[in-house]
């Protein structure tokens, strides 16, 4: 089948287009035809040989994936061949052909192109574990969503707002991501490039008290995210973009405030785990998606073969939402 | 009423015999004349001006009690004048008597002394608080406690062995200490003054991976409390004892451990909160302190009128259990 392979005979590892043998499912497995895929940060480590994909997992990049059923494997109950499904994926997604446990794949509401449906799992599922899962949002609360135009940020905006009913601020690095923030929903977007997010929301929210901050930045926010969190507080991390050193932390915060703070991933989860979450969002947001009151914001999208394309744009933050890949 | 008084002329804060009036129980209080009371190192810090009494709470010391029902507020249904509590207290424990909201109020199970049933609330609503409210440990799990003598610590090892079936591993600072824990269940003692506690834990349950860690020091063992966490692992703190201040903290390791950090105290809870609490671990742990199978570790019982003594045995870190004020 075709897949993109990576080559790093090169002075750095880069994808080409290339041929792989079709997997095959195995019990309460689906054969799935990719119809799109979409471009995640990890699938840049990834190919960097920096991320090692977890055991079983297909050797191919590609995190997520909506396409239509080719075959079934022994057990499945839930689809058949033709049916339109879309998920997380351990791996693989980078192909013409991929399998997915029966139960981790949802179905593609009718509303939904397979180019929207395929910018959604990664995205959605992560946000909605970090709200809701990690950060036991509830209703009412401030929420502070650092990154806030990227695909993890944009769904968590419309999580926040559309179904949880929070007040939702965000950091953005532009005029026009802050403008896309707010068009779905944020009550404020703080460019970080002009303002210091701190004081911007400690002034605009005084006194300032958030009750939960997702935050794939890291290490230059530690202070000021823990200075911004009131009583009970949560901070939610997702990824170390800005390094995960920090110089001087006063722990005493934590205890003072009631503070707790958790790192997560999605990708190295049990299966388990990835069912439960899966079936959770699924049970609690498809109507809202099919409403189209979340949307899964797209900023471009590529042929399989002009993937390197996808990635530059990632890798130098231009994108604003998902990129997605088809064609395969 | 007799009441313990925070004299603030000499060189530091002592407490002296004195008398305050009796206060006057609320709606759904109980006025109790106190039997016991107990130490805690909150009462320190109160005493020293460094910690204010929650709103609303008496101004005297003394976090906990237990005592006899001496009259009812309105709408009390639980109790009847007559009846033996304990419980926690905001304040007010250091006096002849206090009040309680009745649900925070437990019955002293027929097997306790006063002097036992004092020494259960604070230690014992702290550690079930810490392993399963916050920690949310389960059974099979590792379990290290640090100031395992302490009265939390020696309340921890037990519901964490007789309730909950985990494995548990202690730090303290003697050898009597450690023989203390290792009595009550734990599985293995670390003298800090003689072994690293990081390499003695990872040596013994290689490859380390505790699940939660119930940290009263801080800074000094952040570092080798990260490590020796293990995928999922919990860090609980319920005090800085060793100070706050960490230099050079690598966030990484909770992102690729998915650890959780968290800081809690159980003062400044909300009523409701403490109550929840109460009630919980009363229904799920009565039965094992009514049997013996959960025993307070008492220290020392000191007359009121010699506190004092009691709190410099506390503030030297002499004590191993908790140390018991009587005879208001």
């Amino acid at each position: 089948m075709n897949a993109l392979i990576v080559d790093t005979a090169g002075e750095r590892p880069i994808m080409v287009p290339g041929e792989h043998p079709d997997p095959v499912p195995g019990k309460r497995e689906l054969l799935v035809g990719v119809k799109a895929t979409a471009v995640n940060r990890a699938d840049l480590a990834q190919k960097a040989g920096k991320y090692p994909p977890p055991e079983g997992a297909s050797p191919l990049l590609g995190l997520e994936m909506s396409g239509v059923v080719e075959q079934t494997g022994r057990g499945v109950t839930r689809y058949r061949p033709g049916d339109r499904v879309f998920g997380l994926l351990p791996g693989g997604g980078y192909a013409a052909r991929c399998v997915i446990h029966e139960e981790m794949a949802m179905p593609v509401p009718k509303e939904l192109t397979f180019e929207q449906a395929a910018a959604v799992p990664e995205a959605f599922l992560t946000a909605w574990q970090a709200l809701t899962w990690l950060g036991e949002v509830v209703e009412g609360e401030r929420v502070l969503i650092h990154a806030g135009a990227s695909g993890v940020g944009t769904a968590a905006i419309q999580l926040a707002k559309q179904r949880l009913g929070c007040t939702v601020a965000v950091t953005v690095g532009s005029v026009e991501k802050a403008d896309l923030c707010r068009k779905l929903g944020a009550d404020m977007a703080v460019n970080y490039r002009h303002e210091d997010f701190r004081e911007a929301v400690a002034g605009a929210w005084s006194p300032a008290g958030i009750d939960l901050i997702i935050d794939p930045v890291g290490a230059p926010y530690w202070e000021r995210n823990i200075d911004l969190l009131g009583l009970d507080g949560r901070l939610v991390y997702l990824a170390f973009m800005g390094g995960s050193g920090v110089d001087q932390v006063r722990l005493s915060n934590l205890l003072r405030k009631r503070l707790t703070v958790c790192g997560s991933t999605l990708r190295n989860r049990s299966l388990a785990y990835k069912i439960a979450l899966t079936q959770d969002f699924q049970a609690k947001n498809m109507d809202l998606l099919a409403e189209g009151r979340l949307q899964p914001v797209i900023d471009s999208v590529f042929d399989w073969t002009e993937a390197e394309k996808a990635h530059q744009r990632m890798e130098q933050n231009l994108s604003a939402g998902k990129l997605v890949l088809e064609g395969f």
